[in-house]
């Protein structure tokens, strides 16, 4: 018997259900109530809420509330470090349900084949994965990437089965400046979601960005800014990451008349972050804890997203939606006893209840390809160096700062006093050979040199380090592993973490990433990088659409 | 230059709008706030809202207020009587920006070449009418249209740009019996909106029904229907129509957390009631009347609507939102003073300011077609003769009602005592000689015959009459006008109506329709049809899918 007659039956005929989940609290996120209910689950698919109790398997919920699970609005999984199925393990314990992620880093290392790839590593996974096509790879012309998304190829990939639309348009100054490829890559989005990226947008220039397409935005730090995108029709999605968390800033906006346009978002959380702290779970802690009605702050974090993303029947408890369900003991710490997928129990008391195949596709290996390297190709030419990227610890903003180099035998040296190191930033996916230089201020190394094939958005080998030497062997170990993190002093590797795959993600699980991940981290601190996270920060010293300077393979790049 | 950098130097460079409404109060859907402030309109988009003051031309508001124009979530233009241009010249000075319109009427008639008809006569009109596929055609096997939209018809349909989704699926009882063919129609329109139609589907019947991927409904006319509705997900459409009045028992479920899942449809609504009351205008003033907050209402009737129907940039006042506006003197009498669509001024105090063609297409003339009809197919067998269709004034639903026959010379004839008079439908479309005849109670008919080719939904010529000959004549009179309502007295016409578009619409103006429609409506009244529209019942007599019991071209219909 098909599917639908099945549920037919169930709903019409008290046929049995797969599954009846007895007496549960239901958060209904229409009218924003608890109904006292039971749930009937056939194929997957809710049947319906009310007295149900025919079902081959019956679970008994005594009162725990039984919510959609939820779902991120916005979202790289690769900021987790974790190959996704690795990234499903992490958060569907958390109640996560699915996200809606733009695998631009990926694309970045590896374009339409990585995004692919992420596609098919998706299917299967007890989680809703749905992409955006990245919108702006490579970020800018001011760095080489892996690949380039033209307007053909994000075309291609919009008609990819199980794309949500257009990935964040970064590219705001292009916008702005009317770009006439940006705008081509916007209209291949025609009828579609376009997600926004508008750090600091005001005003005209607001105004001018979203006339120009883009529906939604998460980058909003200020009340003001993020009411100025509400009130102009963008979609707010509030965002809690690893470095960014800009709940308590803009909540005071979600009221009465607004929160059916608001939305939750992490856009990046590392490994470690989502181990100790969790996902959208935690947002909904924060959030409740800083006031937010408990229904709300659900309604935003699931029926709210798919709404906006037009993800079919997911975010609510209803007939005909998908079973995608969390069980929570109450309303405020949003522990997860149980999560479901599509009516499979796939989390139970925090751990994941699944499996999964982690194959990494041929696709994302062996990406790492530098040209031979020696001390000559990062020497720093004091012509070069008189102005630095000024690190700032826990933003990814940078200042640029006016320096006196520090010149020996004619070139420029680091300068530990003033805290001057050198940035090196190796172009790794073509063997160009392409090697920026430039000075960075207020990193901290005291010694040795830290070398990462993280480095937003074109994921090259940025470095950075006390001596050329140290530089260099955190260079070659980065590369030797086929990417990943790398600490040296003295000559010596005294740290690494693997990441093989497209040279941004390792293909450990969680808790040994997230160990290693804190262990690099400290072994950096230990060199001097008085930092949140020396590595973290150390990956958007190559990021050159953020103000206000960077060293991409392509030289010093100055963005003020 | 284009139209996108052309937008991009106004809001960056105050560079020269085309419209500017200066000094209005902005009714903002997203905050629900009003906002002091100037709108930038170029190329019918609207650029900005702030403080803009270069452009080709300056309405000045002093104050008044600016409204998304509003949109009807539900409606069959059809039943106006109004030829698609006549219908905009109604519609558009009362405000309305767009329409969801299920032209199910006109699709009866003349299957997918009509339905192109009227996408064709829909362009260029400064409406925005999105249209559903009708899903339902022919309402049920049990009457004969003149067309037949099959799953592939609705598949072709679907594929045609301006299409909003599925239209009304009326077919409850086939979706709850579980028909694969009407599955296969529902599944036709996957990825897409479904509209419902679910009158008094309650509880287990209603999972049934939602869970087979209905997202909407306004059928309802309990509160606690609605509220059921409402909790399982569809899109709560109020409806306000001419013999629909919902807002008032319906109002109490919207409220601070329900209200974005609310919208105002108005499903029918003749040419009378446009031209004496209003459409969306209307709806709003009796909601702000009964005590909903004036910009909630408006949001209702406008973004809700808007984005329901995933209508692109339709429905606020944002940038890169259609510049579709109304201006408004205030948010109770929602009189418009001005209507803009797609940045133009369109209507000016109530009245149009664009001018139409009226070019009725070749596939919808010539729609009328009898075989040659006497006294003998007219004849009432006693035998069939024991059950009449019991009309209820105001109503679409009839009771089933046991009679005795007056029987004289063997046949079954009319019973003026008894209010026991004969109703007729004739098949019209093919000539096909089918001829539906039985009893009718509760229409009141004292002398003389009504009848008229529409006849929900398949639109054949349905007839009421106290005498055979005098029932020929007007049904003689219907296929003589191609179409039309006919009151005939002693053998006398005493008066018409032409409806000479596909039979169902008049090819004349609004005023001259609505007038002589209110006069053959008063005449069929001085016949003694002491009902508030003899017509208005008469064309609902024929109709198989509503209970409890019709009479259809193919013979008495018991629905019970």
């Amino acid at each position: 018997m098909d599917r639908w007659h099945r549920a037919l039956g169930i709903a019409l005929r008290d046929e049995p259900a797969d599954l009846i989940l007895k007496n549960a609290r239901v958060v209904n996120v229409f009218t924003c109530e608890i109904q006292e209910a039971s749930v009937a689950i056939a194929d997957g698919v809710i049947v319906g809420v009310g007295d149900y109790s025919e079902a081959s398997e019956v679970i008994y919920l005594a009162g725990s509330y039984l919510a959609p699970s939820f779902i991120d609005g916005h979202i790289h999984t690769e900021s987790s470090l974790l190959w996704l199925p690795e990234f499903a393990r992490a958060v569907v314990p958390r109640g996560t349900g699915a996200v809606v992620t733009d695998p631009h880093e990926i694309v970045n290392v590896a374009g339409l084949a990585g995004f692919q790839a992420m596609l098919d590593a998706a299917a299967g996974l007890p989680l809703g994965v749905h992409f955006t096509v990245p919108s702006c790879v490579p970020a800018s012309p001011m760095e080489t990437a892996g690949a380039e998304m033209t307007t053909e190829a994000i075309q291609e990939a919009l008609a990819y089965a199980g794309t949500a639309g257009l990935g964040e348009m970064m590219n705001f100054p292009g916008v702005l400046a009317g770009d006439p490829d940006i705008y081509q890559r916007i209209r291949a989005a025609n009828g579609r979601r376009r997600d926004g990226h508008a750090p600091g947008l005001r005003g005209r220039s607001l105004d001018a960005y979203i006339l120009s397409g883009m529906t939604s935005d998460h980058e909003s730090t200020q009340l003001d800014e993020a009411r100025e995108k509400l009130e102009r029709g963008m979609m707010l999605m509030i965002r809690e990451g690893s470095t960014e968390h800009n709940l308590h800033d803009l909540l005071p906006l979600v009221n009465d008349n607004t929160f059916p346009r608001c939305c939750f978002a992490s856009d990046d959380r590392d490994c470690l972050m989502l181990l100790t702290q969790g996902h959208m779970d935690e947002t909904l802690r924060r959030a409740v804890r800083a006031g937010l009605d408990p229904i709300r702050a659900i309604r935003m974090a699931t029926f709210n997203t798919a709404d906006y993303w037009r993800l079919e029947r997911v975010g609510a408890v209803a007939p005909g939606y998908a079973a995608d369900l969390v069980i929570l003991r109450d309303l405020e710490s949003f522990e997860c006893e149980l999560v479901l997928y599509h009516g499979a129990v796939v989390a139970r008391g925090g751990e994941p209840a699944f499996i999964t195949e982690s194959v990494i596709p041929d696709a994302l290996r062996d990406t790492v390809h530098i040209a031979p390297l020696s001390a000559s190709d990062i020497r720093l030419d004091p012509a070069d160096a008189r102005r630095a990227v000024g690190a700032v610890d826990g933003q990814i903003v940078t200042r640029l700062v006016e320096v006196e180099p520090r010149v020996e035998s004619g070139e420029a040296v680091p300068d530990l006093e003033r805290d001057l190191l050198k940035l090196v930033c190796v172009e790794r996916h073509r063997a160009t050979g392409n090697v920026g230089v430039g000075y960075i201020q207020g990193f901290g190394l005291r010694r040795g040199a830290l070398a990462s094939s993280i480095a937003h958005d074109a994921h090259n080998i940025v470095a950075v380090g006390t001596n050329d030497g140290d530089i260099l062997a955190a260079i070659e170990a980065v590369a030797e592993m086929q990417g990943g993190l790398a600490a040296v002093a003295d000559g010596e590797v005294i740290d690494r973490l693997p990441l093989p795959v497209a040279g941004i993600l390792s293909d450990r699980p969680l808790a040994e990433t997230a160990e290693a991940y804190e262990r690099i981290e400290y072994h950096a601190r230990e060199l001097g990088a008085q930092l949140k996270s020396p590595f973290g920060l150390l990956a958007f010293m190559a990021l050159s659409v953020i103000p206000e300077a960077r060293v991409t393979d392509q030289g010093f790049v100055a963005l003020v």
